[in-house]
């Protein structure tokens, strides 16, 4: 284990808008977040990385190549927060980064490429979309969307950039020209149970699965629940249960085999012990690396709620939501990452990514690839969040692996 | 039809807390409850009725018999209402009872037993438990139950009693003999669909449901939804979807064939889109006049709520809300009811009461009937409650034709 990066771990999450409530609240762009971006610069600064801040507040650590017009390997995460979360999300793919970049030069490696970290700026969904940062360095953010996108409290992007002390008419300026990268690799939290529960040390990313997320809204009749009988109601909560129940057998069923759908959402009027609900509605997430398969599952559970509107009497209203494109990672990613785990005689295993990252986005325009750790329990953006201190250890040795492979 | 009822049920309904919302609020002992109450006691005298206020302010006016030492005919209901509710439930009781009243004496009847109307105070839960007026009358409520009970805004029903100009601590002089009561009769809306469906005029109510309320705590695990394979999951919603299916099923299964089962409300944590709820409250309402066959279904869904936790690894606890006792109605009063139907010419059934009354809280004491009307629909407790002039009109001559039997 490393005491110098469990060091750093625990200093970041000291910048903290709401310590009382037993996590990590730390959102983009607010005073708490730039001041612990400034103590990453720092750290960057400390490992003799050349540091700067683009247009939107992706900060970037640089370690120049033996080669300097050569595409470069850039690696990092992200460090703002969600609400009340851990301390490892993303935070790992920075910190860990640094550590990596420090004991590739205490060995003696002088990269052929030059290695670049980046803290990339609102990975989590202050303003509704998550992953700003990347977004904007994609190119896929346009001005207008930065007075269109808002927070809980109606303040746009735009806004928060220019409180933050940035220019968003300069956006076009955080753009990074994808020939100038040879690959991106980001290491991250699993923030699920896969590696735990396979006794498993590193997962090598194959693919980023993307959401479909839409509502399901039934509508029946809110009766009295005492002066209904059974076979004269049209229950909102009985139709969307045996929805829930043939959306669950279709991810199970899906010809993937890694398809995940979920309804994290419920909600139901009028809500009382008496009445009959008379409308409910689900919000849907479908998930899966497999573009096909995915559809396919949610295509199911749209019919299947259909059928099961059309016999009970309920009307069925079908509201999209986000539909975003799984990315593929590169082969010789991949590669390097198992090399560098075999090298370090590292128990590893392809897998998913069922959650999305910033490499996600930025794997539309270049090569990309991530080494997950295990989650303790699979919790992740909840206090409890917990990763054992020799497993980030293996997980910056195998970053370290990677980068010195990638930018040899 | 009857223009005077309608006129009536119309202006007493402009008695309204809340007339901007489109229903009728009209909580009991409220400033706009009691000038509704004293336009009530105004109609009964009108009616020729004796007029009194008892200690917990149920409305009474009585029609003396020419055997005054005879135990009497009581009838009536409520004119409270629940949050922008309906304008017939509990008042076509009191109102068609006044109406029946007169035209009793309009053709001469003279009844040998005094009849009492009666609106009763607090049938709607205000102060979380309902019928509290009927109860006293009952002897079902102590002086402490009056601090204990209390409403949304944390009133209890000592205060809001003392604050209409009536002494908590005369309470018990509310109760009433059950041996000065002959027969209860109350006229009510239906509530329900099943006089509709049926294309009948008037249900005879035969028994009258009781409530056994429980929640069901489901607990799982918190975890990413795209981070967390199908199989790794401790999905409580999923598996409250499950136990809703079986509930619904075990309702329909009843060998009572009368049992119905709803679930009204649903709470869920954490409720975001990309996270595997960790825990759902399931409020279970069980009803049934046949309590052996309704606790055979409430046992049938916690067993079956029990077999789904176990298999899924979710934590389930059970908690008791209420469990209310079904009180069946007199053979007299149910034939007095439907000898006024024959005599009539009006289409009637037998059948049970699913929602709760104050007839059923003094039939624990005195023997009781009820009458019910069509609703529109078989909307209740909403604006849109509903029943159509001819159908309140026959109401009311049920009740007349059921009080003259009863009184002779």
């Amino acid at each position: 284990m490393s005491a110098r990066l469990d060091d750093a771990i625990a200093r970041l999450a000291g910048f903290n808008d709401d310590p009382a409530a037993g996590g990590i609240t730390r959102e983009v762009y607010t005073p708490t977040y730039a001041a612990a971006l400034e103590w990453v610069a720092d750290r960057m600064r400390e490992a003799g990385l050349e540091v700067r801040l683009d247009a939107v507040g992706n900060l970037f650590g640089r370690w120049p190549g033996t080669d300097p017009q050569a595409p470069l390997v850039l690696t990092g995460s992200h460090v703002d927060t969600t609400l009340n979360a851990g301390r490892y999300d993303g935070v790992l793919g920075v910190l860990g980064a640094v550590e990596a970049v420090e004991r590739l030069r205490s060995a003696g490696v002088r990269p052929r490429r030059t290695i670049e970290l980046v803290a990339w700026a609102g990975e989590e969904p202050r303003f509704g979309t998550g992953c700003v940062g990347s977004r904007a360095a994609a190119g896929e953010l346009e001005r207008a969307d930065l007075d269109r996108l808002r927070d809980r409290k109606g303040t746009s992007m735009a806004q928060a950039l220019g409180d933050a002390g940035f220019d968003p008419d300069r956006l076009r300026e955080a753009r990074i020209d994808p020939a100038t990268v040879h690959a991106l690799v980001e290491l991250h939290i699993e923030q699920g149970a896969v590696l735990e529960s396979q006794g498993e040390s590193i997962g090598v990313v194959t693919a980023i699965a993307a959401p479909h997320d839409f509502r399901l809204t039934l509508r029946g009749a809110a009766t009295h629940a005492g002066a209904t009988p059974m076979d004269l109601r049209r229950d909102a909560l009985a139709g969307a249960a045996e929805a829930m129940v043939a959306l669950e057998r279709a991810a199970r069923e899906s010809r993937s085999g890694t398809t995940v759908a979920t309804v994290g959402v419920l909600r139901l009027r009028p809500g009382a012990i008496n009445v009959v609900p008379g409308e409910v509605e689900l919000d849907v997430d479908v998930r899966d690396s497999d573009l096909a398969a995915r559809e396919e599952v949610a295509d199911a559970i749209v019919d299947a709620a259909r059928e099961i509107a059309g016999r009970r009497g309920l009307e069925l209203e079908v509201t999209p939501i986000v539909k975003d494109v799984p990315v593929a990672c590169d082969e010789r990613v991949v590669e390097a990452a198992e090399a560098a785990c075999v090298e370090l005689g590292l128990s590893h295993r392809r897998m998913t990514s069922g959650a999305y990252h910033d490499a996600m986005i930025m794997g539309r325009r270049v090569p990309i690839g991530m080494i997950f750790v295990p989650s303790v329990g699979g919790i992740s953006h909840h206090p409890d969040e917990q990763t054992e201190p020799d497993d980030l250890d293996r997980g910056v040795q195998v970053l370290a692996g990677t980068l010195a492979r990638l930018a040899a």
